[in-house]
């Protein structure tokens, strides 16, 4: 059962275990420092499909097809599973998980879909909700160009604060065992909106958000940044990155030493040209379904804070001159159950 | 605490209460049937906001802080709020309830929403993970015309089997209390395809989403029709309705005489010449928080299964000549906790 330590923030007192994980990417995040651990990428990131749609919609069913394979479930093991992406009325996850006969609870937090999602995923675990639940997410460069910005045929140029939407997708399986990575605690986020309106600077208009929700979780559980091994947020990429650090930092906290952005680590940043890092549904959630759960299941990371960052806007909202408000889950992952 | 009865079907044992709920709603469906149950009739539909977007924005906020008023909650008292709605990205919810500073988890149900909410916040407290939650949706008929079909300007002649987009919104408040209405069980849906492609037949794409979901409970709960003083889905509309009763018929249920749909409910069908009834997110959300939790409230309804259902398509995959996929989740609403 979990017990409420803060307005949001729940500690998982039976530590719910990420049983079975998986993430698929295309050829340039495969082309990137984290490529030996993703499950399968695709050079050819049309996956054989006709639309960049249907492209991320089979590669979110990629990710939660493996995710199951490796663990050995069926889909009729798991009792629900939350999901959500970037595109209109989240089509990816609907067509690419409408055949698997698993309930449904349909999200959207944009980028932070993943840490919603793992967060929802392992509370209905922790309180006997659920046997085994998943969480699945995805982005597309192609679909969310064109959706979000200019169709790639235009060869827009992108400004030094853009980020890259990753093609990628990330999917897990939570339930009970004694194996990590465990799921100690979540914190879920409140929407923050202070104003910015640069759609090509997603980083700094997402990083209160995240600075918010990591402050809550600090003070509700008594903890400090030197507790953790890794505090990872995505996906801020360079310039979020930056202001996050500040921002914690006015407040006392100082995370600089232990922070970093799935933006970041997705790509080799000045090497593959993606300016600022990556971004989008996808990449987060493929670099905590690879590296990060990797990581954690073989001691190497104890104690990781995962907070996953999304942007809530729309094309229409920006073109009638609103602001980006912006939200981060969090979710506390360790490799002990204590 | 909430017990498993099923895959995806929780008894809730404590039976959470909906402590408060309001609803708005716009000219037209202040003129049909429910007008006097209402808590804001809004003759003009823009709220005095420049964009549809923004009004149906404003609109989702005056339902939470309509619900919020009536029972006499703070926003600080309330731990998490579960909402979404129907506009890319789901922004009236996003930038409606901005500056609630409620923490939230963002929800894509499509017209389901309500119930997706409502299932979600009652677990949540159930399980003591939360003293109040609320849920709240929207949907506005100009923001959704111009966003799924044509923008109003063109005066597009509607099909027989179209539904009407309720300009509309509803807000509940869960917690625990002895007042009735009260929470029973919930039952998550599954995401249901059976090809239907006809973008103007939302109701028959539905049904069947409606008829597994119900067909589930029923049976994990070992109840049958005659058990329930009302069966209400939202929004299937008279099309769907009809196809309902009839997929049900053929697996030996017949809920023909306990029926009724939100859809039929919020207008006067054929005097307000809204063809096969009415749809959109706000529809079950303004029936359920306004004429039915009344109902149950007052004790005139003891024992309602309530099924809001959604069509998960968009307007690119209906292009790209894709079929729709459609989910229902079901809540067990009842006067008495037994």
């Amino acid at each position: 059962m979990s017990q409420k330590i803060g307005r949001s923030t729940l500690v998982l007192d039976t530590f719910p275990s990420i049983m079975s994980y998986a993430s698929v990417v295309g050829k340039k995040e495969g082309e990137g420092p984290l490529a030996r651990y993703f499950d399968a990428i695709f050079d050819d990131t049309t996956l054989g499909e006709k639309t960049w749609e249907k492209s991320e919609s089979r590669m979110q069913k990629e990710a939660v097809s493996r995710a199951l394979e490796k663990g050995g479930y069926a889909t009729m093991q798991i009792d629900y599973i939350f999901a959500g992406d970037l595109l209109n009325q989240c089509i990816s996850s609907h067509y690419g998980l409408r055949d698997l006969n698993i309930p449904f609870y349909g999200l959207y937090g944009a980028c932070s879909t993943m840490a919603e999602g793992l967060s929802l995923a392992s509370v209905f675990v922790d309180n006997n909700l659920a046997g085994f639940t998943m969480a699945a997410t995805s982005s597309h460069f192609c679909s969310a160009e064109r959706q979000f910005r200019l169709p790639l045929e235009y060869g827009g140029q992108r400004t030094p604060t853009s980020q890259w939407t990753a093609t990628a997708a990330g999917s897990l399986v939570v339930g009970k065992s004694a194996r990590p990575p465990f799921v100690k605690a979540v914190c879920g986020g409140t929407i923050t909106d202070l104003g910015i309106k640069d759609i090509n600077n997603m980083g700094a208009a997402m990083a209160p958000a995240a600075a918010q929700t990591i402050k809550t979780y600090l003070e509700d559980s008594h903890t400090g940044p030197q507790d953790y091994d890794l505090i990872v947020t995505g996906d801020l990429g360079l310039v979020g990155s930056e202001l996050l650090i500040d921002l914690l930092k006015r407040d006392g906290i100082d995370i600089s030493g232990v922070h970093n952005d799935c933006g970041k680590m997705l790509y080799d940043v000045e090497a593959q040209d993606v300016h600022a890092g990556g971004s989008g549904a996808g990449c987060s959630a493929s670099v905590l379904c690879s590296y990060l759960l990797k990581k954690i299941e073989d001691g190497a990371l104890k104690n990781v804070l995962f907070i996953a960052t999304g942007a809530l806007m729309s094309t229409t909202s920006f073109q009638q001159g609103e602001s980006i408000p912006s939200i981060a889950h969090l979710v506390h992952l360790t490799y002990n159950r204590e």
